[in-house]
C-alpha cells in the first residue's frame, strides 16, 4: 500500500510518498512544491495541479492523506490554502485516487500517539519510522510524511476493526 | 468581447457569458452549476472543473471575472469556495484565460454606478443593460452576469485610458 500525504499551499506545498511492506514503513520520495510569488495565482494553480497530478501517474499511490483546515488561521491564508487544496483534491478526483483527510490533532497522535507532540517530536518520530538517516526538510514535506504515516496508520486500524468507522 | 462571469461555489457556482457589441451588452448563456450535498467533496470540484472548462471550450470568452472573497464570511464558507475557486481558476489557466478579480462593491459600482447598492437594484440594472425579458434567477447567475458586466467595463475603462492602472 502507498500513500501519498500533502501539505497543501500554493507558494509551498509539501507531499510525501511512503510505502507499508507488511509492519515497515518507506519511504519512496518526499519535497516541496514551490511556486514564485510574482506568479499569478491562477498559474501557480496550474504548477501545483500539475505536480500533484504527475506524482499520482507516475507512483500510482493507493490512498491520498491531505491535512484539513487549521481553524485558526486567517481568512486570507484560508482562502489560499482553499484554492490549493481544491486543486489537489482534484487532481486526486480525476485519477480516481481516495482522500482521507486528518486533523493537525490526528497527524500527531497516529505518528507520535500523542495529540499534543510538538513539531520536533512528530519530525522525529517520522525520521525514525521512515529509517530516514536524517531529518526530513523542510517541515512542509515533513509534515506530508507524517500525514502519509496517519494515513496508512488509520487505514490499517479501519482494516483490523473492518467497520467504516475511523479511530484517527 | 465576450466575458465570462463566475460567482463561486462549490455546492453551487453561478456562471454569466455576456457579449460586448459596441456599446450594447448582449447575454450569450448563463445559469448555475449545482452538486449535490451527498457527493464526495473532491468529485464536486470535478464536477464544476468539468463544466467550466466546457463553458471556456465552447463560448472561448477573452476573459474571465471572478469575484473575490467576502471578508466576513465565516473560516469554513471561506475554505469551501477557496476550493472551488482554486479548480475555477486552474480551467482558465489551463485555457490560457485572463483573470480579473472584483470584490462585490467592484461590481456594484460597474453594473448601478453606486457601491452600496441593493442585491435588487443590481439585478434591476443586470436586466436593463442585458436587455433580459425577465429578471435573471437564480441570485448566483444573476451574480456572475452583474460580475461579466463589470469585467467588460472595466476592460473599457482600461482601454479607454491606455494604461494599466484600474479604476475599478
Amino acid at each position: 500500500m502507498i500513500a501519498l500525504g500533502i501539505d497543501p499551499g500554493t507558494a509551498i506545498c509539501g507531499y510525501g510518498l511512503v510505502e507499508a511492506q507488511g509492519s515497515r514503513l518507506k519511504p519512496i520520495i518526499y519535497g516541496v512544491i514551490e511556486t514564485p510569488p510574482d506568479m499569478e495565482a491562477a498559474m501557480r494553480l496550474r504548477k501545483v495541479h500539475q505536480e500533484i497530478d504527475g506524482l499520482i501517474k507516475q507512483y500510482q499511490p493507493d490512498i491520498m492523506g491531505v491535512e484539513m483546515l487549521f481553524m485558526n488561521k486567517n481568512v486570507r491564508t484560508v482562502m489560499a490554502v482553499g484554492q490549493a487544496r481544491g486543486v489537489i483534491l482534484l487532481a486526486a478526483a480525476q485519477n480516481e485516487l481516495s482522500i482521507d483527510e486528518f486533523t493537525p490533532l490526528q497527524v500527531k497522535q497516529a505518528v507520535t500517539g500523542y495529540g499534543k507532540a510538538t513539531k520536533e517530536q512528530v519530525i522525529y518520530m517520522t525520521q525514525r519510522l521512515l529509517s530516514l538517516p536524517q531529518k526530513p526538510h523542510p517541515d512542509d514535506a515533513a509534515d506530508a510524511l507524517a500525514i502519509a504515516i496517519a494515513t496508512i496508520h488509520c487505514g490499517s486500524i479501519n482494516r483490523m476493526r473492518v467497520t467504516n468507522d475511523r479511530l484517527c
